[in-house]
């Protein structure tokens, strides 16, 4: 893909997979991630160290003004905890953080429109759908709309897993050498080890078998 | 109008009339103003001090961390000066931050999402039309799409001023008894005393002049 992207990265296996595979397929990629006070404030520094490995300059926004607005999550309030179980259950809406994509694209298409990039990449996948509606395709749509009537450049958002499983994404990033283990980072909890039961530890596990099986 | 509403205020006179028209029709106004790096960051002592006066609490959002990421444009860069002159003019364009409006309202609706507010109100109006992609109807409905289904909570905009024009909103606001002199801030300089020069000066000081004709 010609031309310079910027890509939405949170450190997490997905956004890492969308990494590896833009820098395969474009030609110059610039990764931002957010910091909004999450939980698992802890993606952060993998998302660092994966940009450090891959010499790419990394940009940190601090957002977390916002993210005090944005309370009632399991990601963003201390006091609510965050829920055990599979990544689809009913109980996983407590960990939708209102708005938050949104917030973060708007930010990086932003970016985009001020360094002459014509694409904006994200890694929502069909996995988050269930729970998350700003993963969906309508709102990747309607957000993408949005994107190009308010800005006088035509910036083109480019979600490539958007109909793809997590074990889709795994295996691909497999393909491209990706050490899941030591390069990712996935728990809500954010503590010193994952957990091994929230929703996205529980999903991790599961891709990662998955795509082993399939390999 | 029933229920909740947050309005992103600046401090200016556009939305300090947006906020006294909600008073006068809402049950609650909820009030939050962006700090983003602009030069004229005066204007958010403006807003501040309006909330005090009417009594409301004010929420003041720290994104310099996004504003710095946007860089390019004469309110967010020290080395693009200001342009002078009428605030329809081409050259205005260099005032034109890229995709402000989005990630303003974007942490807006999420906290209108987290508060239970079912109204998003912005003072966009047709005076913007020319310069300001992101102050269009068509941006402004894109923009409601998204956040509608981004969030599990349908969340309206509320643009009453989208087809008005600067001299309808300061009409409006005298008789809704503002003092626009002493409680709103527009210069894009930013100083001690407006500049007198910028196209917002050049464009409050008709708009001023019209309406006080036409009252």
């Amino acid at each position: 893909m010609a031309g310079k992207t910027v890509c939405v990265f949170s450190g997490g296996m997905d956004s890492t997979t969308l990494l590896y595979h833009l820098l395969d397929i474009s030609d110059e990629v610039l990764p931002v991630s957010f910091d909004y006070g999450q939980r698992h404030r802890k993606e952060l520094e993998f998302a660092a160290r994966t940009c450090a490995r891959l010499g790419l300059s990394h940009r940190l926004v601090d957002i977390r003004g916002a993210g005090e607005l944005l309370q009632g999550s399991a990601l963003t309030s201390e006091e609510i905890p965050v829920p055990h179980g599979h990544y689809e259950d009913k109980s996983m809406r407590s960990t939708v953080v209102p708005n938050r994509n949104m917030i973060m694209l708007a930010i990086a298409g932003g970016w985009a429109v001020a360094t002459g990039c014509r694409r904006l990449a994200v890694a929502v996948h069909a996995g988050d759908h269930a729970v998350y509606p700003d993963c969906r395709p309508e709102f990747i749509l309607d957000f993408e709309a949005a994107l190009q009537s308010g800005n006088y450049e035509k910036v083109e958002v480019y979600a490539p897993f958007l109909k793809w499983s997590k074990t889709d994404i795994v295996r691909l990033g497999l393909r491209l050498g990706i050490d899941f283990e030591r390069d990712t980072w996935s728990c809500y909890e954010g503590g010193a080890e994952p957990c091994g039961r929230c929703g996205t530890c529980v999903e991790r596990a599961e891709a990662l078998a998955a795509a082993q099986r399939l390999k």
